[in-house]
């Protein structure tokens, strides 16, 4: 199972080249999976089960981040959205699965600042990732293992990982 | 009449203290002016008439912003609400007056994260803002007086400027 | 007297429009305050007095910003130049004045890359700006009164404040 | 052969944890690209031959990248080095290898803002990095080969590519 977080973007997501800047691409995965992954608070319905960030007893660090730009991003209003599912339970980390889905580039410059709603089915896919995420003990600072609750909470998320076009060197 | 426009924090914006920083607090009024400003599509309704942005017969250049921080702005799933009105409409600029309402900071760390909805009558103003926007006309690349119908679009927006607390020195 | 305060642009502070964000610009200000105001460490000469930032005594908040855009600014390898002074030395609070200067924008485009050394003569104010900081207690969270060493410390560094060019309203 | 190249962080690297962001990581990586690989002036010495950048006869685009956080990244006053080579000299691309360089983390808080030097020796790699950037023409917007200047010129760069820690998946 997957989930789709819509995403919004800041219009200083752009870099000089007029395209959501490759390293700021990074940035909506960072708030998807945040929107994922964080516990949701009693009056709201977890997707997730991890009690995360600054404050919480367990901290998740990014181990690992691999990427791949498949076409220019483009300004939207509408959100984007990241498709996010997991690809790896290991014992003491995950591998977080992305694609990031938008519609594709416009040929006429200006148009994507329409706002028109785009047809999901027209949406393709403009960035695939894949984050190594570790747990780690807020109090000792070392990882930890995934806990039974942890397990069968993501288990349900669990596909086969996202595939890369280019081969790897 | 002033517009109420959700902006969405990224868990990004905090810095180092854990609050929003200071800096990329002027991002989120970047934001809800966009959001307000710029032209919308042909299928959505209008709240403004400027067709702005690279590419557009004219850009918007900020020429001057002031900002006063009243509370520390912590991390809330829900966005934020910049409160968006014109505080002068001149012959070739506009003061644009911003109010950011987000909850009172919670008394214990982590409750913030849990995204429960909070009534609006509890949200508090924690940044007061100006800028004085220019238009520019793109083809020349210099100050251009506002057009009839823009002053005709925006008029319904114009109040009373922000007052900030502090005496100006 | 008045610092000078050498502040690398990033290429990524460049927006869509090719020039440096009017957010963007607040955080040369904010680099050119860390490196003058918060304690350098033995082995170094101190330029000012504070130790700041997370884990320190004190830290120093940003109460309120004005800031004025006088020229856009560019992409330009050598660093430009943050003028820092204390345009108001206050009884809990400090107002820092700031200069941006940078070479005047090039006719050519491109031409700010080469990254062939300006004269400082040549170097012209790209922004004007005044923090207001407010000192806090670390431990109770509340403003304190500036103490008789930070006074002594900083006098030498307090001149008239910076003067805007736009009338305030 | 391998370029040393100097960085200076920003305090806004930083997240709420108090470490350098892993998206913003990716930035310096950036700055390293950007002064290795861009054109330098004509009173400068060039390390390598593009010109590229917005404006120039070719564009560089990141088509992919794999990073590996070792360890986290705090801050300091003094630059950290990006130490950059060329791991794979393709037809139409080229893989970017990188190495970020700093102290060991500090074992008292606050030790990291003393701006002491550190012996080169003394530094530690926290972030391994390869990026694959793809040459487009600027003019068709289209991926285009290498040109046998640019081969000449970067052949002395090329060793072999980053080791990664982790085992790919």
């Amino acid at each position: 199972m997957r989930l789709q977080i819509p995403v919004t973007l800041r219009w200083a997501d752009l870099d000089a080249y007029g395209h959501v800047n490759n390293v700021e691409a990074l940035r909506l995965l960072e708030e998807a999976r945040i929107a994922a992954f964080w516990r949701h608070g009693p009056g709201s319905t977890p997707t997730a089960v991890i009690e995360s960030g600054p404050g919480a007893a367990t901290h998740t660090f990014v181990a690992a981040t691999e990427v791949e730009y498949l076409a220019p991003l483009g300004y939207h209003r509408e959100p984007v959205i990241v498709e996010l599912w997991i690809g790896h339970l290991g014992g003491a980390s995950i591998d977080v699965c992305y694609r990031v889905l938008a519609p594709a580039e416009p040929r006429t410059p200006g148009a994507a600042l329409t706002g028109s709603p785009v047809a999901p089915a027209d949406l393709v896919a403009h960035v695939h990732a894949r984050t190594t995420m570790v747990m780690v003990d807020a109090g000792t600072g070392r990882p930890r293992r995934l806990t039974d609750g942890e397990r069968a909470a993501w288990l349900p998320y669990v596909e086969d990982p996202v595939v890369f076009r280019r081969r790897r060197r």
